[in-house]
């Protein structure tokens, strides 16, 4: 925390105000449009804007996360509070704020829990289906607002607008760094004057209502946009906390996710550490700030952060200084801001959500693994048919059972003896020499309740094709842990050896697993013995049956 | 399917009618009670004892399961209907059905896609903790009915009766079979007789309340029960289905596990194979016919299934007697349950479910493994304080919770070679030599989406300290699997070490893992080569340094 002030270089600094100022350029128009998605008053984009990435800087772990307004959860915080409120009211103002509170509570929460680990929960297919799955929710959404009226109807004047809107975005994310180059401009200041092209052309819409007729023509604005910075504002209605708690949780669940990847892809290329249980606590505060700041759940947007990057940032710094510009942007009078034309908005949140539309990891998954290509597709048609919060579930319903799925098919391999030597090996792999009465198996993997059953049936298994095993040796060099479960299977197992006259025998135990076993009645009631390595237990169980 | 039917042995019959007739004797009390406990009429619970045993023993792959209502699965029935209709109202009997349909359609749709790997979803402890803490609330649930009235409130002729037959069922489960040995019955005869004492008190109950006044003082009794065999009974109530989808899931997650636990620990007994894919679809097709003849969800249960066994069940057979004897009483006059006293009836329910509190695993855990000694605690407090809904979300969560975190601490070891042999051991085990040069890991673990940061991290830090590495071997031979994720951060890292002038060197890849990996870009622009052999890679990797 604070790590970065510390250590602080002048020469930081041009990078980090450059970074500032571009991101604030992006910040506005992304915080107005987001807020639309999640169906509030587009000034709380900006309350969300401002609070938030203070936070962050002083309890993240990333230089460069830009952490505000984000479109998934923004589509999620839609989803939660549309049944809640009319979009747009002062109600659903205040169960974006609490729904904020209450991610950022579990985010929290999980972070002094040091549950970082969650951040592998999904795979990519699974986060890219969702991603793609959402982008065309938002977008499809949007598409009355561009044309300004549900389809089948068009008004005219709207549709004319947004769609002209949409055209020049898709050409200026094209060729608008192409040109800003011929002109002369650095590459690199070409790419980033290119990324302000929603600013540009929110600013055209702006302009274009003011001095055009398209208002009398009925082509909505946002509307007034009160001045001033925000208010503490979560003080009502307590009958919706309960309403809040599951979706508060799913949506710091998917906040955290979101986040993750992002900043993990631009960590890597910064060879920067990120610390996962940090980016709990760092989420978490940011959108406790959110929430008590009259804003809505907010996470790192992988679009901002790459700007800021791109533009410059080398510190959290230069997101203090957007969040700056951005309190004095609202203290500054605010009318102008009331004349943006829906139509212009719509098309800005099409346009970027269609970058969200990546098929790259579906064509990946599908030449590599089709299983998980198909992942990916039950994911996005979960978000499409269901909804996101239905795609969420989707999501995790496949990352569970996956893990189950792995988990429950340890490695088990039949040891026998390298003739001559103290080896021992996989006899399918090698050719290593076996005693009749003698079955040796390893077990690969750390024993616990999500692979006790396969690796019973497994024995079981081997012990039915090996009828002429009078002794069962498991050498555990691989096995790091047991617990409960796996501990009162093995109990199980020994008492049912015992009726039928086998012996159960434990070789090459680690000193750990050891140190837990010693007391447990599986090792006093143990049909059978230790032994500190397999060539030990090969030799003395032979000999014993020779000597009988 | 039927198998045992084909194999059928004369010999087999006594043990099967015994069995029949004795769980029977079981059914009847605890059908009645189930139903009352899933807050419906006293019938659905002999409803749902005839066609679904029926259909288990055609699909079902356990010899001596006893498919029927089970307390928690009643208690989680109630926590669904309760809200959505009145107890023991006609629409409360649609609802069960309904939810005993799609609980059904969610284990056979399981089943038929091979997923009976989810029986390892729970740990024992968190069975255990969600056990008890059922147990618990449907015991205090009982507690106004065994009294007469709410607390702090007694009606003193039902409270008399009720605690009256709670000591008496407690003391013939400590005494009776004792007893009846001493009065000549053979040992396993006088276990069996002393399990038929709720069918004894609920007669008793009967014969009391017809003779004396006791239902002139107010103590209350089932009412009339029809007669006659059920009817289908699903069409009404179309609003409702939506509702019933999420909790239907659960309970048939539910079923499934508790029967699972239960017919394991059976199935050890006798030397059986349970098949848990048969299983899903034997539950599955039990509960749709139980939806389908009016009952509510069912499930084996432990307690009916180990007295079937012990009653000398051979076969399936047994149930279908039990289903056929249900019937038939049935289809004899009912009047005389119309008078089963309520008080009685709760006291059956008490002292069936205080025979859960079982905490010897809670024990075990406690003194082996904290961490499962707190889950423990943790699902029977979710149950106790938020509700058996809740309790199973608390005890999927810890599940989940366990295997990432179990997933993200893949075993990676830093390999070196035996000096002046063709072995490469772990250097932390063994006195093996490495080369300043040449950094080798061997991962011990599947690769995929739930180990691959830990894997990148790891490997980032052996980088860190082995600042002299100018290359890196991963040593596969115990990677079976590389899903879709961990392709792709294969690939960054294998671009992040190009950038660093590291090579990327992969040595014993599995034939399996080989053939996905061939045409994958991870390969064709692999920063460095694929050995064959450990040994290929340090000799061929030395050599070249060596010349350069």
């Amino acid at each position: 925390m604070l790590q970065w002030l510390k250590h602080y270089r002048r020469d930081q600094l041009p990078g980090d105000i450059s970074a500032g100022l571009v991101v604030t350029m992006m910040m506005i128009p992304q915080g107005v449009a987001y807020a639309v998605v999640a169906g509030l008053s587009p000034v709380v984009g900006l309350y969300a804007s401002i609070l938030p990435p203070i936070v962050y800087a002083l309890f993240g772990s990333s230089m460069t996360q830009s952490v505000g307004p984000m479109a998934i959860v923004s589509l999620m915080t839609a989803a939660v509070i549309g049944p809640l409120a009319p979009p747009g009211s002062a109600l659903a103002g205040v169960l974006a704020a609490q729904l904020a509170l209450v991610s950022g509570a579990v985010l929290l929460l999980c972070g002094l829990l040091r549950m970082g680990f969650l951040a592998n929960f999904f795979s990519r297919p699974v986060m890219s289906g969702f991603t793609v799955g959402s982008a065309i929710v938002i977008a499809y959404d949007q598409l009355h607002t561009l044309l300004g009226a549900a389809l089948p109807h068009v008004h005219m004047p709207s549709a004319v607008l947004g769609v002209g809107t949409v055209l020049l975005l898709v050409l200026s994310r094209q060729y608008l760094a192409g040109l800003l180059k011929r002109c002369g401009l650095p590459p690199a200041v070409a790419d980033i004057g290119a990324k302000l092209a929603p600013m540009v052309v929110v600013l055209g819409g702006i302009v274009l209502m003011a001095t055009t007729g398209l208002a009398e023509m009925g082509v909505r604005t946002t509307g007034a946009i009160p001045a001033g910075l925000p208010h503490l504002n979560l003080a009502t209605s307590s009958q919706h906390w309960r309403a809040l708690l599951q979706p508060g949780l799913l949506i710091g669940f998917i906040v955290f996710l979101m986040s993750m990847s992002g900043a993990q892809a631009l960590a890597l290329k910064r060879n920067e550490k990120l610390v996962s249980n940090h980016e709990l606590i760092g989420l978490g505060a940011a959108n406790v700030a959110s929430a008590l700041s009259g804003g809505f759940p907010v996470t790192g947007s992988l679009s901002r952060s790459a700007v800021n990057f791109a533009a410059g940032a080398n510190t959290p710094l230069a997101s203090l200084i957007t969040a700056g510009l951005l309190a004095c942007a609202l203290l500054a009078p605010t009318g102008w801001l009331a004349l943006l034309p829906m139509p212009v908005l719509a098309a800005t949140i099409i346009v970027a959500v269609l970058g969200m539309l990546e098929l790259g990891i579906l064509r990946t998954a599908w030449e590599y693994d089709r299983g998980d290509a198909l992942a990916w597709g039950a994911t996005c048609l979960g978000v499409l048919v269901m909804g996101v919060e239905a795609g969420v579930m989707v999501g995790v319903a496949l990352s569970m059972g996956t893990l189950i799925w792995r988990a429950s098919r340890p490695h088990i391999a039949v040891l026998g003896r390298i003739a001559g030597t103290e080896h021992f090996r996989n006899i399918e792999r090698y050719p290593a020499e076996t005693q009749p009465e003698l079955l040796a198996l390893r077990i690969d993997a750390n024993l616990f309740f999500g692979n006790m059953d396969a690796v019973t049936e497994r024995i079981e298994c081997e012990l039915a094709t090996h009828q002429s095993a009078r002794d069962l040796l498991l050498v555990m060099s691989a096995v790091n842990s047991i617990d409960t479960t796996a501990l009162l299977a093995l109990a199980e197992l020994n008492q049912s050896l015992k009726r039928r006259g086998v012996g159960l025998h434990l070789a090459e135990v680690k000193g750990p697993v050891m140190d837990r076993l010693r007391n447990s009645t599986l090792l006093q009631q143990l049909n059978g013995k230790l032994f500190l390595s397999t060539a030990n237990a090969f030799d003395q169980l032979h000999i014993a049956k020779d000597v009988a």
